[in-house]
């Protein structure tokens, strides 16, 4: 199902994928999902955040039921976080229509703009625009690394940044959303099912400590005179761990920068970003609190996303309708996706997971088998035409 | 003096300066270099591994005395290493030109190509291929950051790779070499001296680490299940900075790459580069020997450079003459320089180093004062007469 994505954005030393928010790559991806949406007849609309939508019926005053994901990447990522859920989105409304179902209710696929956040460092900014939980003049300022901002990227792309902001009238199109996702863990294959559904997202966050030291001479400068940033940083990465473990959440440092990044100098400045999760809000905020007064570094919270629990009975009918014969399993996770943000959002949402066989994601390793993807589709169709109705 | 090159290279958001061989800032100052040279009507030369030659009088069959250091910069760097070496080599033969000289033996002002190693991670190229101590084939393999090799950006500048390599008929040319440098460090303010002469340069060198993990998700992944590489990084930067303070030498890690670099991914690759210097050559040794078998990485020598003993005869003649009535300081130095490089190689090579109010270079903060830099050139210039005799 993949197979047309297979090769858009795909680094050919690694396999892994880099498809960057409105990058080449990401443009192709658009492409693709505006001609899928045509060989259907679905009536494409961009809203005023990027976000694309695909529906199947007339969503205009009588709100819809909406399904899909993101097709972005994080850098040298899998072919499945995010692609699988539009992908199977698209599958599953042919599968509706194979079933000759007419829907009651418009149908909608949608392809959330920038998930994963590789590029300007917020995730899901695009479901965070629509919901206005991220203030568009902040987003707008957010720089990539070659220092362009999102206001002039979107400019290049012939957007119009200073649209940005929050949209009630999309936002009024969407009844109920479901995003289909791999899952990003084992909890599936230790059940032995293919498909379950999600309890509750973690809260998470992003923090930048930036640790500023002097350069100066690798060869010349005696260590006691040196203010070498790299070694708090050092022992962040560390104190990270410990008292992540210590808390029982997870505490991750994935990125950093060193400048001016001379193997021969002592570095003015080392910037690394901490990502922290757990199924205690609490205990994420105490780690971070610790770390940063800990830390002799400036620290600032790029994104916060709090605890997001599924409605009990929206998920319990989705865990009944896709599981056939035996509910499907229903299982927190700690990834952040649109759906949480929409589900805080006050839009009724839920998600389904497909089964990992190594758990591995955000990696070119990340996998699905095909039977499972399936099992997925099925699923969904299932539960579109339940919530159709 | 330095005024003519202010503006090439410069970072304007920093003041700090980005001349890695072979850019276009490099090419500028390239032709800078051939200016100068051509207004002094001396014959200007570019050897078979990229290093200019500019000469007053014919070396061909008479060795000549030598002078000059190098134009590129680290990354961020600042205005005077290398180029105040330069400069002041035709402010010096400015001089004995005023002084109504007519030298004895042929004079060469010299420019090495790629000093600094920052783009390529190999200190000293032009001088280590010109001497032979790095095999050509090593050289042109060697990839920058955008992963191009030596080899294809000598072809882009219009350069032949396959003459790279050992030049004795260049070699033949130079009978004594002596490089003017600012100081990196603070022992000609403690002397109270302008101009000091240098005694030895420490022996040192430059490792790379590559930390093997297994990138994976950020938030799914539980810490029990992580191989992430970010954490035996930091325990070797800590043990760095320890072992070498236990064994009065010193150590840094000032460039760093993770891969993929994603704030929501456990990284895969953690690459660091350990520069380690010190006075006592096993003691260094050493240091690197307890780091490579405590450290979970691949461990490879990028460079390595034995202690530099300048030769006392020649080292004291240049104090004798460079310090006026009082001989001049002879200081040891931690840092690498291509006299080294020549030394080593049998060429009797002597530097001066010139006063540095704050010690601190490798960064836009570096600086000589005025009066220090004229002290430096009347010094190289008395040391010229007195060589040339």
């Amino acid at each position: 199902m993949l197979e047309p994505l297979a090769h858009i954005g795909r680094d050919p030393a690694t396999g892994g994928y880099v498809r960057d928010a409105w990058s080449a790559a990401d443009m192709e991806l658009r492409e693709w999902f505006a001609g899928e949406a045509g060989r259907r007849g679905l009536d494409l609309r961009e809203d005023r955040n990027g976000n694309l939508w695909a529906w199947w019926g007339d969503p205009s005053g009588r709100p819809g039921v909406v399904t899909g994901s993101h097709l972005d990447s994080v850098r040298q990522g899998g072919a499945y976080d995010g692609p699988l859920g539009v992908v199977s989105a698209f599958a599953a409304l042919d599968l509706l229509k194979e079933r000759g179902i007419t829907p009651a209710r418009p149908v909608g696929v949608v392809c959330f703009t920038d998930e994963e956040g590789a590029r300007f460092g917020v995730p899901c900014m695009g479901s965070r625009l629509l919901t206005g939980v991220l203030a568009p003049e902040r987003a707008l300022a957010l720089t990539d690394d070659s220092g362009d901002t999102l206001a002039d990227v979107l400019t290049k792309a012939g957007r119009a940044p200073y649209e940005l902001g929050r949209d009630d009238e999309t936002l009024a199109t969407v009844g109920t959303f479901v995003e289909l996702h791999v899952e990003q863990g084992q909890a599936l294959v230790h059940e032995g099912r293919p498909v379950g559904v999600a309890a509750a997202i973690w809260p998470h966050g992003r923090w930048r400590f930036d640790f500023h030291g002097r350069a100066d001479h690798a060869g010349t400068t005696r260590l006691a005179d040196r203010d070498d940033p790299m070694l708090p940083f050092a022992r962040m990465v560390l104190a990270a761990r410990a008292g992540a473990a210590r808390r029982d959440v997870v505490a991750t440092v994935g990125k950093v920068r060193v400048a001016p990044g001379n193997a021969n100098a002592i570095p003015g400045l080392v910037s690394a970003w901490l990502d922290a999760r757990g199924a205690d809000e609490a205990a994420v905020r105490a780690l971070v609190a610790e770390l940063a007064e800990e830390a002799p570094a400036t620290v600032r919270e790029e994104s916060w996303t709090p605890v997001v629990d599924f409605a009990v009975p929206l998920r319990e009918r989705l865990a009944r309708v896709a599981g056939g014969d035996t509910p499907a399993p229903v299982l927190p996770t700690g990834a952040g996706h649109d759906a949480g943000i929409l589900a805080t959002a006050g839009v009724p949402s839920a998600m389904l997971f497909v089964r990992n066989p190594t758990g591995v994601s955000h990696s070119p390793d990340e996998h699905a088998e095909r039977a499972d993807c399936e099992a997925g589709v099925v699923a969904l169709a299932d539960v579109l035409e339940d919530l159709c109705r």
